[in-house]
């Protein structure tokens, strides 16, 4: 039986100067978790780490006060599965208890966070890269051994400008990316315009080229822009209206026959059962980008890619939001489309650190135990801080 | 020209020992806030007192750290009306800033805090009850001179019984109350039907008896309830499905001939239209209950009722959860159906007072500047509290 012993956790700032068209990131704040647990043998304490998916601040009141708490109190009978290791499908169970149905935010990446140290713990208790972890759970064994990945940058900056755009463009091709994503409708739609095509100059093929609207339009300027982008062929136009206006998004969908994606910002099973009976989007085109950290972990990631199966939906559609190592785990160990990628943007949170090469716009986990956290130092220091005044030694 | 010089938050515990049928309260808590301003003038500082309405625990980190900052961070000018008063509906914009879209869940309830204690802070700032206040700005100055109310009790207890929940019911007609609810689905459909029974024997009258499901079944189960429901003549049937399952509550409507009632977990104005557009809910007979503490405070609430009125519902039909005594001037102020009222329960934030009397189940708003907490003691005792120590006096 593997016992919790502790949960830390605390907050950190991450380097993000730069907007969208809907906010600015300068503020932002995101949690940084350990998992400190014990086997009940002679192997001593053994410790995952995790964190707050991106983009969403800081939860470390909520993970102390509500699902930390509730895995401390809990018998571990609760949380362990019949080999005795920790069980994090059982743990979603135990730090979802006395939650009132809905509201499907905030604590869906409180959560998110603490199953992100329970799957690095437990990659670690099975001496296992978590990508084979997961496959050996839920893929019968079978594991990608890559995963398509897209630079996702293109921010707008304080006194941008169509130079540094490309040279940012640029920088990505040369560290191996082929696909990127920039921001869109943060200016006019001339003025994007313009960004785009600067940026299908340096990539060769709009075909590579997706662009992130972050739900900021009403339907009518969506379908403005719908028109004005439908001719570019475009690799996808993404989360053109609210991420919750499944009216308005159908009404996309009738309008532009390229792909779409969207649900980065749809936390749970029933926000994405909705999007699918509401928002017309098309399962031979379309992309989904849950993002497993952001919606209560991967427990409920993999609840919606069955359900999103049983639509008919191939999973190979679902690339997430977040650009996190643990997502690139995920990907290759869940066999889905992709992942996002952070490459130099919000760090030290952001990126897939410094094992992982992209080459032809792939990438691989590294083959470390568990998520592989020794490989982002920066955030490696982040996590022994946790330790609490050299209390703990990770 | 008003600034806010200083926002304390505390967390609180609830007494709050019993279940619904989806969840338990034993460890439920509770922000409660303090907005500290001055005019500008000889008057001195002014204190406006909220909390995070009822259900979904503490936000005091989120409160501080994202909320608070923003509004001590902003030019007062950001927030202040033409006449150098607070305005609730820009200080939300301000506490709003960078938060991207969706997930509309707890971070609702933080911001709905601090706007409960500016409402407060603003009534009395004008020396006004605040439904007064509210009338003025959002009514052309016309309130209800009482508001219907009814009990919400019939919680599920340990070692509970029908004497006990029979006597429940007779303490709340003994106050005034002339309409109860009380929680179904925590046991068995034969059971709840005799603890219903029991309750329509006391209050007289099916037509003074709503069940509250609380967002517990899936579709097939709710159909079956609706269908054992149906003869009772019950007030309304709340929550059968979960609160964002659109597609099963529509399938209710369409075999349940009586009220339903849901809204209580929809936190945005935009999970209000996709029910709207989704739900199957019908103007002539079902109700809305969406509560403005838990929804991102009174502006994103009047935006709703405003929607509402604009697809021909009369918002006679919003009677807000919540049992608080904020709402109780939101009623009366914005002349909706009533409000929900916790008699004994979720203290000490539930529940209107000492000053309010139930007569023939209607209830008036104290008569003192703002919300008037100093006719609930216990809870003016924890505002107290946020004075640090005494560093400051409220």
């Amino acid at each position: 039986m593997t016992r919790i012993e502790n949960v830390f956790v605390e907050t950190i700032r991450l380097r993000a100067d730069y907007c969208n068209a809907a906010v600015s990131f300068a503020e932002l704040t995101g949690s940084v978790v350990a998992i400190v647990a014990d086997r009940g043998d002679s192997s001593g304490p053994m410790v995952g780490f995790g964190f707050g998916s991106i983009g969403r601040y800081a939860h470390s009141e909520m993970i102390r006060e509500r699902f930390a708490r509730r895995l401390l109190v809990a018998d571990p009978a609760e949380y362990n599965d019949t080999d005795g290791l920790i069980d994090p499908n059982r743990m979603g169970s135990v730090m979802r208890r006395n939650e009132k149905p809905g509201g499907h935010g905030e604590r869906t990446a409180a959560i998110g966070a603490v199953d992100m140290a329970a799957w690095d713990l437990l990659g670690k208790l099975e001496h296992s890269p978590l990508y084979r972890t997961l496959a050996k759970r839920f893929n019968g064994g079978e594991y990608d051994s890559a995963v398509a990945v897209y630079a996702a940058g293109g921010y707008y900056y304080e006194g941008d400008g169509l130079a540094r755009l490309q040279h940012e463009i640029i920088s990505y091709l040369e560290t191996g990316y082929q696909s990127v994503k920039i921001k869109v409708g943060g200016v006019s739609i001339a003025e994007d315009l313009k960004r785009i095509d600067a940026v299908i100059d340096i990539v060769g093929s709009p075909t590579k080229v997706a662009v992130d609207a972050n739900g900021r339009f009403e339907k009518a300027e969506a379908l403005e822009w719908a028109k004005a982008l439908e001719p570019l062929g475009l690799c996808w136009f993404e989360e053109p209206v609210d991420p919750l206006d499944f009216d308005g998004l159908r009404a996309v969908t009738e309008e532009y026959p390229l792909a779409l994606a969207t649900g980065e910002n749809l936390f749970s099973k029933q926000d994405v059962k909705n999007l699918m009976c509401y928002g017309g989007m098309r399962s031979d085109r379309d992309l989904l980008q849950m993002d497993p950290g952001l919606s209560y972990g991967l427990p409920e990631y993999v609840i919606m890619l069955d359900y999103l199966e049983s639509l008919g939906w191939s999973r190979r559609q679902c690339i997430p939001h977040g650009g996190s190592l643990f997502n690139l785990h995920v990907a290759q160990g869940l066999k889905i489309g992709g992942t996002e990628a952070y490459p130099g943007v919000f760090e030290p949170l952001g990126g897939f650190g410094e094992l992982v090469a992209i080459e032809e716009g792939k990438a691989q986990a590294p083959e470390l135990p568990g998520i592989g956290w020794e490989s982002k130092p920066e955030l490696m220091e982040c996590f022994r801080k946790l330790g609490k005044d050299g209390q703990i030694t990770f």
